[in-house]
């Protein structure tokens, strides 16, 4: 294609990331190639450090670069509340949002008898531990709003019922949200859980 | 937002190529550490490679990693035939078609009175020097069927009138079209280039 394997080589990885396909794979490596000092020397160097440096938090779940991430290790954060997200990049999210200021618990995914994942598979018993451990009043269930998600929600839900408060996400319109671009099931969520002004 | 600094500034860089945002930025970031041994080590290892070696050709304006490239040292690939392409991901959309046999000149845009893109900009004389050196008999011009693209073609058809023989690509319905998703323009250009059964 480009008679150069490395170039070849470069593409053919870049195209198996999420997202991008042959064609924009091409696409970056050419404008990483062109903008050589500014793109791909930096990628090559951050990369490399990323791949030796990378971990998961072992109390969390979460991607950094320590055993413990700052998170955990952040006293501040030792607030007795535990916010339970499917992906570390649910927890990304939801430190962008900036509101939450207690820890989390990362689980990986969701219940699926069909994949055979089931709750050892997603640290839920590290989950009941950490309670315990961390002495948690408070687990918020952020899961994604699918029906996996809700279905793994009531699972965890049952499971700590008597050892700590449970709450869930609001579900409604989300801010800036036209309702005519909104689908039913958010509209009547949005509806049984109005507010009065 | 990961609470590290190298993933954080890894998904800055990643989030400037083109076709990738912040979110998918994130997405393969993760993505990239979960299969580190498939895809941050390889990605790591191939990008250093080819920064360190990928380079223009110095005759077509080809990217690959000699001073002269694959195509212009293939002497089977002297035909007479040289075909003007806008960017290198055009040449290599050409190659993937495998159909020409002959070099290429890569002029690296389109000219542009706004953008002060002239014909040096586009590396038109060298087009011409070529031409001679080359004994080039036929020149096909193979640029993008947008207005920018269609001007070009004339300047450079204007410019090379008498030394040359010149063809453009034709034009008309793509295989596998459906003329119900074609444009006006198209099948407009489809009926005038039509053909006897």
């Amino acid at each position: 294609m480009s008679n150069s394997n490395d170039i070849d080589r470069l593409i053919e990885i870049m195209a198996r990331l999420p997202g991008l396909g042959p064609r924009s794979a091409r696409r970056a490596v050419l404008t990483m190639i062109r903008k050589r000092a500014l793109l791909l020397g930096p990628l090559a160097e951050t990369m490399q450090t990323v791949a030796r440096t990378a971990r998961e938090c072992l109390t969390c779940g979460n991607i950094g670069t320590s055993e413990t991430c700052a998170i955990c290790r952040d006293e501040r954060r030792a607030t007795g509340e535990l916010c339970v997200v499917e992906d570390v990049s649910d927890l990304w999210a939801m430190e962008r949002a900036g509101v939450f200021k207690g820890r989390y618990h990362v689980i990986g995914g969701t219940l699926s008898a069909l994949d055979g994942i089931g709750p050892e598979e997603l640290s839920l018993p590290r989950l009941k531990d950490r309670i315990e451990a961390e002495g948690i009043t408070e687990v918020i269930l952020a899961l994604n709003a699918t029906v996996e998600g809700l279905t793994t929600a009531h699972y965890i839900a049952d499971m700590l019922e008597d050892s700590v408060r449970l709450s869930s996400l609001a579900q409604g319109v989300p801010i800036g949200g036209e309702l005519d671009y909104l689908d039913e099931g958010t509209i009547g969520a949005a509806l049984r859980a109005r507010k009065p002004l």
